[in-house]
């Protein structure tokens, strides 16, 4: 069933042309449009198949489009969405992908016309992939998607992106966008961060004739692989949640200093306990879904 | 060709049971025995076709075996060797499997009756399962094997260690023992602690009826999939492998603490630099062996 005649997608990477295929494939949208800054992605996107059309300024934004995708690192999202906006019709619902829902939702609220109904939405469903050549059509199939309705989001917009979602695979939820953001720096955030952090150990252990890396086995690169996603975009996610994100780094922080002084001082009971209770939470894990 | 005669594995988990598999496949022995802690363990070894036999009394070791592989928790072998010893021949050469090394090969190497040679070792080829159940014949294939020889060590008993693991199909290297622990806290020790330390917060960010774990993507899977690993095993190499340890958590600390500052203070091109330095060394990774 054709939910919406024209859908522009702002960012047609991983997640926005991933999107604007399942989109097109399932036909759900008469027409989609992607926006980017480069013309490279556009090209691979329409040469894929994921985008009908593609437009590089702002200013050629269709005034017809009745479904918008903001799907830009976070932080360019209300940007986008204000130079966007006088061409965005009364009609138009806006979305996004956005991993960072508080202060994104509040921004991209305020940067569009008055009566444009936003509804903020994050798929969980991301990879250290990026770009619209590692796009999927199904990469949201049984995955997560958050939907983070405030108190300003129109009720009807609200039920038309949760069967957008739903028609793409996805197991919506409704979530309070500032609790979105506290559970996702602990699930997602900070471990991005710790990652990219272990990664850089790398180079301080580097020994005169010796690369640590060489001696990196599965356990590393399992721990690490996040650590290849794209800078840019993980950048906008510590700013824009730096506030659950600066508390779970506290947390964590204060948490390995202890660890610390146990291996400090040979408490190996300590160790044992904590260990044991980290891999039988983390066992439970791989059986859930 | 067969390298010994009788090979007595002392704790037939992951990689004991990995090495009694793959040395009776390929008959790189005449007879594998095996010792533990645990009938049942034995009996799955036994089971499974990894040993010919098996013993839980110290005192029953075979006075007639030629090479004894340790392959217990790392605090754990000093005092097993020191236990076989009255019964240990002249002619037996001695090796372990320790994912630490200083500490564990000074240690063995004095528990051992002298004139007995003693061959530290360490297969980089663990992953997050354990038991004899976990065995594979060709887990050390390709994987790096770390030989630590010191200044005591007998260069033939090093010679035939070297020529076992070749045999396993493990690319062999020497190093220095204290090297190693400092190169393995860092791509191996430090990791595992960054790992238990991320599954426990999610204990910490529970919050009414809602469970973290429930919003795990693919990313927090990778990162923590090491945290499933057998508590006992860690905490020894935790603490048998202290100093070098402690200085990495040290290192990743006072990192971890940086990062968080320029969060907090909304700096993105600090933030943008560091995650493309790590985002780029984690994608050559990849593609490394």
């Amino acid at each position: 069933v054709v939910l919406f005649r024209k859908m522009v997608v702002a960012g047609v990477g991983l997640l926005g042309g991933s999107l604007a295929w399942g989109a097109r494939e399932r036909g759900l949208v008469e027409e989609v449009v992607g926006y980017g800054r480069s013309a490279e992605s556009l090209r691979i996107a329409k040469r894929k198949g994921l985008i009908d059309a593609g437009f590089m300024r702002p200013g050629d934004f269709p005034p017809d489009t009745d479904f918008l995708v903001l799907a830009t690192p976070v932080l360019g999202m209300a940007p986008l969405a204000r130079q966007f906006a006088p061409r965005i019709g009364p009609r138009c619902i806006v979305s996004d992908v956005g991993s960072v829902k508080g202060a994104v939702v509040r921004a991209v609220e305020k940067a569009l016309p008055p009566g444009v109904a936003f509804v903020g939405a994050h798929p969980i469903a991301g990879s250290e992939k990026s770009g619209p050549g590692a796009a999927a059509p199904d990469l949201f199939r049984e995955r997560r998607c958050i939907l983070t309705p405030t108190a300003k989001t129109e009720r009807g917009a609200l039920r038309r992106v949760a069967c957008f979602w739903s028609a793409l695979g996805a197991k919506v939820e409704v979530m309070d966008p500032d609790l979105h953001d506290e559970v996702l720096a602990v699930v997602s955030h900070l471990p991005h961060v710790a990652a990219y952090a272990l990664v850089r150990m790398l180079e301080r252990a580097r020994a005169d004739a010796l690369d640590p890396a060489d001696y990196c086995g599965g356990g590393f690169k399992d721990t690490t692989r996040i650590a290849a996603s794209r800078a840019e975009i993980w950048r906008d996610i510590c700013l824009a949640n730096r506030r659950a994100l600066v508390r779970a780094l506290d947390d964590y922080i204060r948490y390995l200093a202890r660890v610390r002084r146990w291996i400090r001082e040979g408490r190996g009971a300590a160790l044992e306990r904590e260990f044991s209770r980290a891999a039988e939470r983390r066992r439970e894990l791989e059986g859930a879904r």
